[in-house]
């Protein structure tokens, strides 16, 4: 790659620090930019050099957002009965995607992990809980969404025992073989619970 | 999408317009890129925005560099004897990446394309043949390496027929069945290549 001008080079680099970007796709990347008409390089360099400015997270449910509340806790259509606890802002929008949940989210911006260090003090925890004594007649019920992994499920534990004093319905979205999915593929954790959830037609 | 920072979703809606990144590919980067420690947005969008300052054409063969004469052309080690003719300066790259080869390039920046209004004097033929004129008893051998694809067989052909009255060795690179590859799984014209191509013991 010596042969190549600087510019390219560092760019080359930068890509493939990305996540999922090798250095075969961080060429394609780089040569599509430096070809492109549209100044797309331009654009996209100065997304990036603004990208942390105005970013907060909202003051009700930790979610990403340019305002002191994000735009789900400010619409007054939606259902605040009920809050979905996520691991990342990112979970919330694949829920969002579903355009079948109305109610509000929170998200914990990680998930309890005794080996990385994190535990529940690290997440934001202490705000839904606090979220839960300021609105406790409004708020009916809590979908626990983290995901299905070691560290998600201790979450949800922990949570679920957290929040065993209020009265409030605490449930946990299912797991199971997913949509056009094979049995014949679906490892045995997924198929155990796949049957310990299954619903009566 | 709505709910998340404009600032974010520009930059995933800028990525998304990358090749081979489709939105899900866009909000990992753009989320990973927001919660990396060591500043690489700022990094990543510097380099973006100064991508296309000092970026020249090599006087001698074409490939992108930042002096007058790329780091092949002025690598007296180099073979001038044979120059390489590649599509583009990520072929030639491909080739460098071999460590076999220690010639020179000529980078065609494109193939002949009817289809897309792409003729021969689009790409750098004629810069080509005056390499030749002006180095004509140093060169004594030139490797066709465009693409096995319609575009780059008929590009190939072109600068054979052209280069045909010089005498100078005009090879192509073989056609055959990639290593590690099946000929059960080739198609009919890689099969009748490598069998055309086939070498004696």
């Amino acid at each position: 790659m010596d042969f190549l001008p600087q510019s390219l080079q560092s760019l080359i680099h930068e890509f493939s620090e990305l996540p999922g970007i090798g250095t075969k796709t961080a060429q394609r990347l780089a040569f599509y930019l430096l070809r492109s008409q549209h100044s797309l390089h331009q654009k996209l360099g100065t997304t990036l050099l603004r990208l942390k400015e105005n970013i907060l997270l909202c003051e009700n449910c930790a979610i990403l957002t340019d305002q002191s509340f994000c735009t789900i806790c400010s619409d007054f259509s939606r259902d605040t009965s009920t809050i979905c606890v996520v691991e990342e802002a990112l979970d919330a929008l694949a829920i969002e995607k579903t355009h079948d949940y109305k109610g509000t989210y929170h998200v914990l911006h990680g998930a309890i992990s005794p080996i990385d260090g994190i535990g529940p003090e690290d997440i934001t925890i202490a705000q839904l809980e606090k979220r839960l004594k300021r609105n406790d007649p409004i708020i009916k019920e809590i979908i626990l969404a983290t995901n299905p992994t070691m560290e998600g499920e201790a979450t949800a534990m922990y949570i679920h025992n957290l929040l065993k004093p209020y009265d409030i319905k605490i449930s946990r979205i299912a797991c199971g073989i997913p949509m056009g999915g094979d049995l014949e593929y679906a490892d045995q954790m997924t198929l155990k619970n796949a049957l310990e959830g299954r619903h009566i037609y």
